[in-house]
């Protein structure tokens, strides 16, 4: 039995991360690539505005504009609030069933998934994914916060894929072959399962899982008073452990990990998280069963 | 016999450059680390609006601004354009004598030196640079063009310092670290020339000298069709012979270096160029003497 029918990919959600807007392009350009037998891909560029300015985003972070309620508030009515709900309402008109959303950072986040949701069959794809390629790692919310307001949340089978470190509006070919790659195994599982033919089930998944932010040490104007220590930049998913240096000051200051419990810091030195007053995430590392 | 009274130490010409800003930021808030008794030095953050917008420029690259002919253009009214116009009246005013202008690039430039000018104190300065540290390279542009429109270009003596590889919007600690000793170091250097201490006057130097930029296999609509080749990438300052692999098409395709000439690319992959339709910048690896 088909888990998925019809398959959105996205691109250019922000607009200025390049390995999933050309993924899409060269989808667009070589439909050959994303024809299956069991289940139709559909391709999308979310921001087309982001994209053309170089941006992330024009008025607001797109992929915050998703939330149940934001899509039925009449009142929310800038760029992205807008597309937001054009794209909410395209997904529901097409009947799209699985969403994956492409996204990299500045960040050493190799390949990673980030899954909101806890159905049986992203695990079991999340772990398969995992059990063929070291790269790849699974990223969870925090499971006691409700659903982030992400594009991939629109369905239950939904996904984003998180590849870096490469900079903003740079388009990197070793990451886009890597990511490109991914995908297409993501395809081939799916076509397996809509055919019956998966190849071995999962019990067990290892997941990082968010919880909470770091922000930056700032001054009263909040401006940034120090950095990324050299020596905790670019170990996203390495533990950091009590004493464990986390920050420089201008001064030469170094500012070192408090907290008794082990944790494995992810979006180290993002740039789009300045703003959002996020110098990292912390995880837990958790097996679970399932 | 002092070379310079009043050096200028220029950060933020690009806004979302932030080793330059936050190096000014520092030298602000620490003024000693710039005290030194035979000059005075000051220090500029140059795009603030660009700055606080997280961009490079607000209506138009700053530092192409500053060609004579444009400063004295009253009709050029852009944010920019009336900045590079007070940046410049500014230095006359204030009598500087001397620019060092910081900016990072996504493109894996090292610690770069961009001279404009020939004048001998410039040129000792250089190799005496590369001489104490192998990661200094001096990019100077094709000597049979004109002066290039950048706001070290307001003094005769007045260079660029280019760091990378690192993101735009990101703070790298390690870049932070090495462009601050880089930039002690000609403060120290500029100090015992202006006591009469100078420890070695050099004749020769290496420098890579811009023959001309390369842009990336577009098609009719002006859109990318190919990315900087994986064997390339982060291999600036690196020599380029005929047949080696420089972009690979998006169907897979690699196109290769067709020049009978040995040259070494520099910028390659710098997100700011892409709308300058820049994939990189050829050079000559020359060593000339003075």
């Amino acid at each position: 039995m088909s888990i998925s029918k019809r398959l959105l990919i996205v691109g250019g959600t922000h607009g200025n991360e390049l390995t999933g807007v050309y993924l899409i392009k060269k989808f667009a350009e070589f439909p050959n690539l994303i024809q299956r037998s069991t289940f139709e891909i559909l391709t999308l560029l979310a921001n087309p505005q982001a994209m053309a300015a170089g941006k992330r985003y024009q008025d607001k972070d797109l992929n915050r504009c998703f939330s149940p309620e934001d899509l039925a508030n009449p009142h929310l009515t800038n760029y992205e609030e807008i597309r937001a709900k054009q794209i909410s309402q395209d997904i529901q008109q097409k009947e799209v069933d699985f969403i994956i959303d492409l996204h990299s950072s500045t960040s050493n986040m190799g390949l990673t998934l980030i899954l909101d949701g806890k159905h049986p069959f992203l695990l079991n794809l999340a772990a398969y994914l995992t059990s063929i390629n070291p790269l790849v790692r699974i990223l969870q919310h925090n499971p006691s916060s409700s659903k982030m307001p992400y594009l991939m949340n629109l369905c239950e089978l939904g996904l984003a894929i998180e590849v870096g470190p490469v900079a903003q509006g740079v388009l990197n070919a070793e990451m886009f072959q890597q990511t490109e790659a991914l995908i297409l195994t993501i395809f081939d599982y799916l076509e397996a399962y809509n055919s019956g033919k998966i190849p071995q089930s999962f019990h067990t998944l290892t997941v990082y899982q968010s919880m909470k932010t770091i922000d930056y040490p700032r001054n009263e104007q909040g401006e940034i008073q120090a950095m990324i220590h050299p020596q905790l930049q670019n170990q996203d998913y390495a533990p950091l452990r009590l004493g464990s240096p986390m920050f420089l000051t201008f001064k030469g200051e170094e500012i070192c990990y408090q907290g008794e419990e082990l944790v494995f810091p992810v979006f180290i030195n993002e740039a789009a998280y300045y703003e959002k007053n996020i110098a990292m995430s912390l995880t837990q590392k958790i097996v679970f069963d399932f």
